[in-house]
């Protein structure tokens, strides 16, 4: 069989949103980043509300090579029951996630970035939605840029090329299956 | 700051089913694949409809090592324009996928299994209801196994774990922008 290879007239870079309270959000844009070393492509992904709990991907993202950087910023999820970290710190955090987003930005080293649990932070206020509209306006024209998170703010979307809300059918934690690795970290 | 480690007090394998209109379920799958690959899980994907359009997640596998196999059956999307493939060729292929699908359960060297579209083959009668459920019934305890595809079968949905339905808010192609590497393939 001929295997078909696709190239666009023009390559340009597409903003995705993924939103909505079901799995799937960071897991598909870990997808992406997947998809994306294949095609030999340059990869940033900065993390702004993870930290605190070890998750595969961490590991995986090792296994594509040098191409890939992942920035772990976030320390836990703000205001989530046994979370220690005060609203402040919580804060400071995604300011400093923030600021690297614009420095790599502007390296225009990377043809990939996923901004991941951005949405969340916006909801909560540790950034400001003029700061995620800053880098929307920085992104080069050539770089995909994936924004993940639920409840994600309606101008947001708006930027997004493309924009997918994951809702849940279900979830086997409602079943009190505890969190297993591969699947759920 | 302290990185918790979670272990569950019991391991056990989940069946997880992504379906939906929206983009991110293959995505999905392929983070997934990812994460387990992170934890060192051995995994084996399917692709029960792809296979005559290149996508970049073919080369990205590779990059994880030979603990991940991808096996590609498929002859394209059945009854989508311009396939040039006739139902029966399309249904063949999909029966092999299902044929290897249980060998490959049954061989118990695989954590994570992922059956990609299977939820369109079975829509499109290129699989049947009892074979799905023959692979779910003959899933090892320990196997984690994903199914993605619109259109997912009731009985498929009622033996998840967990299930996401994943919806278009928008998507860069009805703008008429062309798919491009490391997003749509």
């Amino acid at each position: 069989m001929e295997i078909t290879k696709l190239e666009p007239k023009e390559r340009r870079g597409l903003v995705v949103v993924l939103t909505g309270h079901g799995k799937g959000k960071t897991t598909s844009a870990m997808g992406m980043v997947l998809r994306a070393s294949g095609h030999g492509m340059r990869v940033c992904i900065i993390q702004f509300m993870k930290g605190d709990l070890y998750s595969g991907e961490w590991d995986g993202v090792k296994l594509l090579g040098d191409r890939v950087e992942l920035h772990v910023t976030g320390k836990g999820f703000c205001g989530i029951q046994g979370n220690p970290y005060p609203y402040d710190e919580h804060r400071r955090n995604a300011q400093d996630a923030i600021a690297l987003a614009l420095e790599k930005l502007r390296s225009d080293q990377f043809d990939l970035m996923v901004l991941d649990e951005i949405n969340n932070a916006l909801q909560l206020k540790l950034v400001d939605l003029q700061q995620v509209m800053a880098i929307l306006d920085a992104r080069p024209q050539g770089l995909h840029l994936v924004l993940t998170g639920r409840d994600a703010h309606p101008d947001v979307i708006e930027r997004a090329d493309t924009a997918s809300r994951v809702d849940e059918i279900k979830h086997a934690y409602r079943r009190d299956i505890e969190p297993q690795p591969g699947i759920d970290y």
